[in-house]
């Protein structure tokens, strides 16, 4: 078995340490590297100031095999990556006429014109490959030196993922440097919180001490990983132990792999030739952003409407004002109207609904904030579903848009 | 006055560098001490392993006043921080009774008796204060070395945050060792690009060599922070600079601090006693998501219509069939007619409507991915505006609730 690199993760930015940016880089280029058996050593998260690169990049390179660095390779003055580097390996700046020409090229087909500032994204240490940039214009690097490797990338994630997908990893896969098969067998589960799931899959999992498993929530999914502490449980084993996992979880079991749950009630729906709309008062949009968000959705997606208001309900999807006059926006009775008429005026086949209290304010003793009903219409098929949800408004709603996905994934399983 | 320390945070989890689990602690702390005028010079997330550890620790004890850690302060065999440090500094571990107490009814009050192995949580280098956990098991710790300063925090967040919130910064503070007002002023602008937006102002930054000018950019608003690098340019001097770049950019000037587009565009609206709606196809719910993530939007948001086949235009919009077919749905005359139709069914004030090819699919070489309408209707106005966006699906879907909040903002200036 390939014994993994040692690799640097720096991820260069004020606005990280700052708190302002979520450290997206690390998530995306650790778990990325980790499903190839080489998970970065360490993360560096340094100050976009000439003195803190040139710090953090001396110690990189000294202590580990490859280096990785994120940001600073934009047009504009705090973008210094490039210069300190070459400065630190001693390698001299070159001009790319090709770079230009892309960057230039870029510009013309958004009928603008290259600004000035965008000459210096065209230089490039002497030595290193030039990793052409599809979505951007701050071409990555690549460079061997002193029997080291470095990598430099782009900040913006829409640039940095692409390239790092089509163009970085298939490059260390063909050196050699990746392990090329994924040593993580990865699942995920829908419906069953983390402790529970703990506890079922214990029995399975507990006799193999050299089984890793790790758990990661998303506010409904939970996503499962099992992986050889030592390397000595092959693959096929690991795969086998997840295969009896999978079979125990039965309905709990969402997909293979790290999918999420749109994408599997998006193939149910379109398995099955049917079709789905939305109504949504707390969650505002998102259960239907959630599907409209996957490419392809539009042949089993029709459409949705958001009630923000009780006469919305009436009028646009038909809820009784005596319904809402009786029971209130928030309950069992109109959260399955609302999916009743979603299905009606959408013409889908199914049709899920959200009403509820996101909070912080708008709860009541007997409607307290948490409190959401989702409701279901389908062939033959109409009901609401109570949620007691905790957290702050974000995860309340978040939470609901799952267990809507959920309720409706489980009744295509019958 | 006072300059900040320089400040190490180390975060400590394997779970970190695959990806698993975002680096919330690098967010929260970062945070927390930007405001205060000390946010950390470097994080270092390292794998929680003794070699790793160590070798961490005492590169960021040399290279820094303050050291801040998190994690490792568990009871189970992956806890290590502790001991791991006391060894690098020379510090005998020595027992508490008041922590192992501390413990024990804390077991107690859930009706459960404390494990064997959280013994070892009872334990503290030679001369560090104890700061008591009032959210679980581990306790932080304070400790004063060789004229530097070591916080060890507990790795759960629910732990940490009271703890850093209540404990540490009231004694940081206390100890002089803060700033106490914000040292970066930071205002946001919307419907102009980074590059731009540098070149703006640049005539007037430029000349002050003590300002340090950060940019963030998220697909259509951009983040701007301005801070003396030195220290020496006061508060009152940053702030004035600020002003001028905010005068000079006039409606590309979104607002005073981070805020995000949405609260600015909600409060535009509750200020002059007016409401919205939106119609959505390309964006699938996600202008409303945004509106309704606000807490007390419902007070402006009236709802919307989600409509993702030419049916629903027609249907629920009002969209004219002609239209459609002469046009096609994704067309300026579409677009305005969404929004005129959300208007009039939702009865609202003002309604924006999206249209367009996200992709990747379904692009022509008329309509190419990324052309995107964006339609606005309110009191004698109706119009819309055709983009031309680059990037991936959710690229374009983001942009695009971007530029049609701002086109709404930019309505309500007049």
């Amino acid at each position: 078995m390939n014994t993994a690199p040692i690799i640097d993760l720096i991820t260069i930015g004020d606005e990280l340490l700052l708190g302002l940016t979520r450290n997206g880089h690390l998530t995306y280029l650790g778990e990325q590297l980790a499903f190839r058996g080489a998970a970065p050593n360490r993360n560096i998260v340094c100050r976009d100031e000439a003195g803190e690169i040139r710090r953090n990049f001396e110690l990189a390179w000294r202590e580990s095999e490859i280096v990785i660095t994120t940001g600073g390779l934009g047009p504009t003055s705090d973008d210094r990556t490039r210069d300190i580097i070459a400065e630190v390996l001693g390698l001299e700046l070159l001009y790319s006429q090709e770079v230009e020409d892309a960057i230039r090229e870029r510009f013309r087909s958004f009928n603008s014109t290259m600004g000035v500032n965008n000459k210096k994204q065209a230089f490039y240490p002497a030595g290193a490959d030039i990793i052409m940039n599809a979505q951007g214009t701050a071409p990555g690097l690549w460079l061997e030196k002193d029997g080291k490797l470095l990598i430099m990338l782009p900040g913006p994630p829409r640039e940095l993922n692409p390239m790092f997908e089509n163009q970085i990893l298939p490059r260390l896969s063909a050196e050699g440097r990746l392990v090329d098969i994924a040593q993580i067998i990865s699942f995920q589960t829908s419906g069953i919180g983390e402790s529970s799931l703990e506890l079922e899959l214990d029995p399975i999992l507990n006799p193999h001490k050299d089984i890793n498993v790790a758990f990661c929530a998303h506010y409904g999914t939970v996503d499962v990983r099992l992986s050889s502490i030592s390397g000595e449980t092959s693959l096929a084993d690991v795969q086998e132990l997840a295969a009896q996992c999978i079979e125990k979880l039965d309905h709990h079991f969402l997909t293979h792999g790290i999918r999420g749950i749109t994408p599997v009630v998006l193939d149910q729906l379109r398995d099955a030739g049917q079709t789905v709309a939305v109504a949504e008062s707390c969650t505002g949009g998102m259960v239907g952003a959630a599907f409209t968000a996957i490419a392809g959705s539009s042949d089993v997606f029709q459409g949705g409407i958001i009630t923000y208001t009780n006469q919305a309900k009436s009028e646009l999807l038909g809820v009784p004002s005596e319904l809402l006059e009786a029971y209130g926006a928030v309950s069992e009775q109109v959260a399955v109207a609302m999916a009743e008429g979603a299905r009606e005026k959408l013409h889908s086949t199914w049709a899920i609904s959200t009403t509820g209290v996101a909070g912080p304010g708008g709860g009541t003793p007997e409607k307290p904030v948490g409190m959401v009903f989702v409701g279901i219409a389908g062939p033959g098929v109409a009901f609401a579903k109570q949620l007691d949800l905790r957290g702050n408004r974000g995860i309340v709603r978040e939470r609901t848009v799952n267990v809507a996905l959920d309720i409706l994934r489980r009744q295509l399983l019958k």
